[in-house]
């Protein structure tokens, strides 16, 4: 089973100004392709904390998906905590500055001397094409114990992000993870019933592993979600129908 | 200067089922209080890898937040993990039993046998009342070089989770770590000029230390974000009108 985990970086996350959506997007599509996302975290604009949290996260997980972090000021340290989580320098790439010109050309602007650190990059990197912003992304690979890992780096708007992950992210992963596998959710929503008496009726479905079933309290209702891997959809619903009966 | 790590609890959220609007609200709290954070985490609901979680937070923050994983079912798994980030077992409660007991019974109900797993907690624990839910809260302290770091585990469902952060654990955090500063930011928001653009014109700016100065690119916007720490709002006002200047 391949397993992820996100990264979101941005100070301003942490001091609660702005609510990640980007976490949730990248989650739900990630459950969909049949991936594990295992944990997400959140960081400011510290390149050393940041190349740490990812330096983690790429032990644990297959692939690491960041986002954030992109833009051309100094406080976008994403391209620096990469390069360092795996132990490289930056280099500045032809290929992304063009890609960076042309953008802003679109809006009928010349770069600024400081837009070139956008085109800067861990070495080696896979540069992404991204088309919405001026932000350029890249994946870096690096090898552990034989097999491929990945840190994937996509720009914090999300508009952004969404039209990547779709257009270069996805069929990347599926190529690279092989991954054939979706996870599909039902979730029944109880009311009237506490969490602790719909546990004592159902303890024994909460010990199986495919499909798994978890409670979750809110106010006033209880949630029982259902949850299967499987190669196809009707094979998902089919295990989840053995468990609703 | 004190320093919090948060660690949300759920695999409802990495499933991307439910936002998690908890992690802002005690963001935007400890902001307030001067207190900095530096990461949040989200985590699904297994015991070693929040254990693991929790144990990593402690070592790099003053203390660490969880929210939910305290209901009593087994796949609660909030309990058993903070005792084993901090190598202890966990043990009954009386008395924050005859709490969960006294809660039930206002809705008109017994408790159910599995309940009695709300009343565990790790050896030692600090127990804290939730007078508007049924599933206790508690503050594990430790000791590290000499210093007291503590791990305060509150429950998932917001408005449990605001109530007991206000009626204790601010006090708590108050007394403990002698939080006598805060922080204030105020954001600019500026249209037609790029990220790019205003950084060559501020760039001086953002290498401050206090206030400190950041920009977030949004769509068709840039936010200038000035953040300053004092002891009181007064000073924090005056640091940030000497950078607006």
């Amino acid at each position: 089973m391949t397993s992820a985990e996100i990264i979101t970086i941005g100070t301003e996350i942490l001091l609660g100004e702005i609510v990640d959506t980007n976490t949730r997007y990248i989650a739900r599509t990630l459950r969909s392709m049949g991936v594990d996302l295992y944990r997400t975290i959140t960081i400011g604009d510290n390149v050393d904390r940041i190349a740490s949290a990812i330096s983690h996260s790429l032990e644990r997980a297959d692939f690491v998906i960041t986002t954030g972090g992109l833009g051309p000021t100094i406080d976008d340290p994403t391209r620096e905590a990469v390069a360092k989580a795996v132990g490289l320098q930056t280099e500045f790439r032809e290929d992304l500055w063009e890609q960076v010109v042309e953008t802003i050309s679109r809006y009928g602007r010349t770069p600024s001397e400081n837009q070139k650190r956008q085109a800067y990059v861990p070495q080696g990197a896979i540069g992404v094409r991204n088309p919405v912003g001026t932000a350029p992304c890249f994946i870096v690979e690096k090898q552990i114990s034989g097999k491929t890992h990945a840190i994937i780096s996509l720009p914090g708007v999300p508009n952004e992000m969404e039209h990547v992950l779709h257009e270069s992210v996805i069929p990347y992963l599926q190529k690279t993870f092989c991954l054939d596998e979706i996870i599909k959710v039902r979730v029944i929503h109880c009311s009237g019933l506490g969490e602790g008496m719909i546990d004592e009726k159902i303890a024994d479905l909460e010990t199986l592993s495919n499909p798994t079933v978890g409670l979750a309290a809110h106010t006033g209702v209880v949630d029982v979600r259902i949850t299967a891997k499987a190669k196809t959809e009707a094979e998902a619903d089919a295990l989840i129908a053995q468990v609703e009966a």
